[in-house]
């Protein structure tokens, strides 16, 4: 596409998803940089648009309209000082909660911060006047980015209006020619729509969600990780009424509950790795709750699947990296799920349940049987999680544990909470986020663990000399980033072990000494099942040496095991 | 005093310092607030102000007459918008480098982000578009906070005025009543002179400079910690011109230099705690160069110095946490130096440097024997002292280390290059900063550190197992935070071992053998210096074993002796 072309799509769309999300006003002073916006703007059919040449008074006209409707005004300037004069009017709006769209256009980023003329530096303009900022990027016209900027569109116009309401700035970056091209018409790309609930969902928004639900044959739930757990139960009541199944995150708190009910889906990831599979499972509508799921393999079928997708999600983060989500539902989980399962038709077709029941009945069995068989990582994983005591805690690490916890936490074990940092997905303080919950729970509490993310926290130890709390380490030793073997860089061998395997070759007998920790070192399976039998020490940790190649290989072993089982093979 | 006299003393001092350092002309608009900076910028006999409704304009205005004066001007406004109006101008001054000084009114904290009318958050209000923010305290008129608000008048002043020019923009929060007393008239308090200089000095500068100079019987130079030792011989060369003795921090380069250069002092922090010899030695000028100096001793007997204090720093920190310089001198320090040199008289009275000779001499010779005689932490540090190879190079911890190192380093001993973390004096990272050093030097490098300072960067130590550099590391484990045993909150016992002591009980052994190094745990003075003769290792940890309390004691006995000694007691 030509330049021209790609400015044109790009703004365009942006533009309309603008107007898909409720915007129907636009304030634009007069500019060069801004020549794309303020094109399209007065070109879009349904948008009223009004020139106002003083950008200072521009602003505040904008907010006068923006008060009057309670709906969200775009202003529109060109960069430098042409911006600075809607301050006055945005930190007006931000403490009377007036909902405004500030679009400043801006240099490309080879013109920025080197002396060019009207280029000023723009990011963050508005300080913390504005409730939202975002740089965005230049015009483009894939369609992987025109979804994400159509996003950030409907982002924009869910911010502003968000209670408090008040004013985000995005900030657009045009190269020369400015010129839009105002005879192209480009497809519509599919849009999102919003949801916006203070407490509780409007009855229109719930009949009109509730008669979707009814229409869908095939819908799923997916409930990804959540530091609220208290949101289990009313996700599992909307499944049960609702008939779908719940593909339930180890991090969501509802594995916990699967004994008791057979929706409750555990070993997605093991299953949705194959493309039949996929392709059998293909779902009429997918409700997501919490972040994004562990399980990469999850998150692709999700990705592939073409039908409606519900992101519920309390506060207007929009966990959706993937971009896939068509609807956007600010709302508390439990909310959702309640007013949902009050008003949604209970129904008696569980062919497609079913069908996802008996699938998962064969991935846990083999899963199980390779636990029984195998002696690497993985299986060390599943041996720990067999023996933890009902009603343990267990903090997992980021990087595999969290992976072969999602892999290996399989039906039939008993009933223990399982936590991790998943805000960031880091390796460090882990340690010392589970002294942190052993000091609070007073009940058992494991930790899984790497050896490198352990070395990250080594230090995090020194506290067991000075509270009384008590935790069980396991420490997974395999010399270094077993994660980067499962990675296509694994294959490039000449910088690999310098740059990713990183093999710190560290022996924690010596760092438990250090603290005076109780110590086991584990070569075999039979030596970690018998340190986990051997009773609960205040402190102990448990080093068990695996291999990351085998480790590596032996995943992928299982993973094809339970295609051809499931399958049928 | 009244709020009212508080009030006018303080702000009619900060305006004062604000003429005295070049500003002729304010820009005032009208609003509540603001009235006490308003009144008495009017009331000022030399500031020439002017009222201009429009803030936006009002800025423009100022920024005109800032452009066609090259000196800075200052603009006043009350709390809210009124204050995001000037950032246009602001933005503008940034960009085209024109001297404004911003004075914004505010509400006092009490009344800030709590839905007060008109309090917008004003802080970094301009963002990176301000060279320098500044949120000023509320009104007193303690002398110590005047004199430090005087500095920061000054500091706006020359920071706007600096290469490249620009905004600045002080925030001034005013309890109600704003009314000051107009015929209330203040002492003037003693005010800074500041002296910018973008390569050299000018002339006028240099030659009143060197007539003030000229005229000092008992002038001081200060060297205090620099990253750019390359100072250290134009300083000295300064010092034998004026006869002036330079006091050497360990951290500035010049201690190397001592034994070829009588006029420089090293055992200024063990004599100048005895307030007799504080007394005899009351100099008429000191000049200062680098950071300030690790010795409190010597702080606080610079501040006690009622003379002219020059602080020569490049770059606008002024570094002068006690406000005691009266002149700040923007200048590359060997440019000032050999400036000064070029044109001062040379001196042939040396008088007040033979009396200082005298006295180091003294505290030299209690030093030695103090090493010779104890075995306390102390006298361990001059131990390393006496073992470092010619040549070689000593990371200090921070905490008792760097201050143990500007005791016990005296004459006598090898040529070696001292570092430190400096910048903001932590205890973190101080082994990897050691490592890094090493890496570049290639030379003997070696590592005094603290046992709570060894613990936290303990993980510093992993880089050993993949780079070669070689690095002796001497940990001082008197079992947690000795600096706190000499401040006053070791005599509250109840809580203190728990607050300030944290003793880690750690046996470095442990730490040693996780990263395979040669280890010694020298508990005796021999047994360390054995440690130290014994040839370098690659790695070697040697861990010296010492007592908080005893260490203390004989540290205040050392303080004692040569007290006596240099007065010939």
């Amino acid at each position: 596409m030509s330049h021209k072309e790609n400015l044109t799509l790009y703004v365009s769309s942006f533009i309309e998803q603008l107007y898909q999300s409720g915007v129907k006003r636009a304030v634009i002073s007069p500019g060069s940089r801004s020549t794309p916006l303020a094109y399209l703007l007065e070109n879009h059919p349904q948008i009223h648009t009004y020139v106002n040449v003083d950008e200072r008074s521009a602003a505040f006209y904008a907010l006068g309209m923006a008060k009057a409707s309670q709906e969200p005004v775009v202003i529109v300037c060109t960069s430098g000082t042409a911006a600075a004069n809607y301050y006055p009017a945005v930190v007006e709006a931000r403490y009377a909660r007036v909902p405004l769209i500030v679009l400043t256009a801006d240099r490309p980023h080879e013109l920025r911060d080197n002396g060019a003329p009207q280029a000023i530096d723009q990011i963050n303009l508005y300080g913390k006047h504005a409730k939202w900022f975002y740089d965005m990027p230049l015009p483009e016209s894939d369609t992987n980015l025109l979804q994400y900027t159509g996003r950030i569109a409907a982002k924009a116009a869910a911010k502003a209006s968000a209670a408090p309401k008040g004013p985000v700035h995005l900030n657009f970056p045009f190269r020369e020619p400015l010129s839009p091209d105002l005879s192209f018409k480009p497809d519509q790309q599919p849009l999102s729509a919003v949801y916006l609930a203070e407490k509780q969902l409007n009855s229109q928004y719930v009949s009109d969600l509730s008669a979707q639900l009814n229409r869908s044959e095939k819908g799923l739930i997916i409930a990804g990780p959540s530091e609220d757990q208290q949101s289990a139960e009313a996700l599992i009541h909307l499944a049960e009424a609702t008939g779908f199944p719940v593909l339930a995150d180890p991090l969501s708190g509802l594995r916990t509950l699967m004994t008791d009910h057979p929706s409750v889906i555990e070993c997605y990831d093991a299953f949705l790795r194959d493309n039949e599979i996929k392709k059998r499972l293909q779902p009429d509508l997918i409700i997501r709750f919490g972040g994004m799921p562990v399980s990469k393999a999850l998150t692709q079928y999700v990705k592939g699947s073409e039908c409606d997708q519900w992101l519920v999600d309390e506060g207007a983060d929009w966990r959706d990296p993937t971009s896939s989500a068509t609807h956007y539902i600010e709302v508390n989980d439990i909310v959702f799920a309640e007013q949902l399962t009050k008003t949604v038709d209970v129904t008696s077709d569980h062919s497609w349940l079913d069908e996802w029941i008996k699938l998962n009945e064969t991935a846990a069995r083999e899963i199980q049987a390779y636990i029984e068989r195998e002696s690497d990582e993985g299986a060390a994983v599943g041996t720990l999680l067999q023996a933890l005591p009902e009603g343990a805690h267990l903090l997992v690490g980021n990087s595999m544990p969290v992976r072969d916890v999602d892999t290996f936490w399989v039906r039939g074990m008993k009933s223990f909470h399982v936590w991790a940092n998943r805000g960031a997905n880091g390796i460090d303080g882990v340690v010392s986020t589970a002294l942190g919950i052993a000091e609070v729970k007073k009940e058992p509490v494991y930790l899984l663990i790497g050896d490198l993310s352990m070395f990250h926290d080594l230090n995090g130890l020194l506290v067991t000399k000075q509270y009384a709390s008590e935790l069980q380490i396991v420490v997974m030793n395999n010399n270094g980033g077993g994660i980067f073997s499962f990675l296509p860089q694994a294959t490039e061998l000449e910088h690999f072990e310098t740059l990713f395997g990183t093999p710190p070759s560290l022996d924690f007998k010596h760092a438990a000494a250090l603290y005076n920790l109780d110590y086991d070192r584990c070569e075999t399976k039979a030596e970690f099942s018998e340190s986990l039998s051997s009773g609960l020490s205040r402190i102990k940790m448990m080093e068990v040496i695996t291999d990351r190649e085998e480790n590596t290989a032996s995943h992928r072993r299982l993973w094809t095991t339970v295609a051809k089982a499931v399958r049928g093979e």
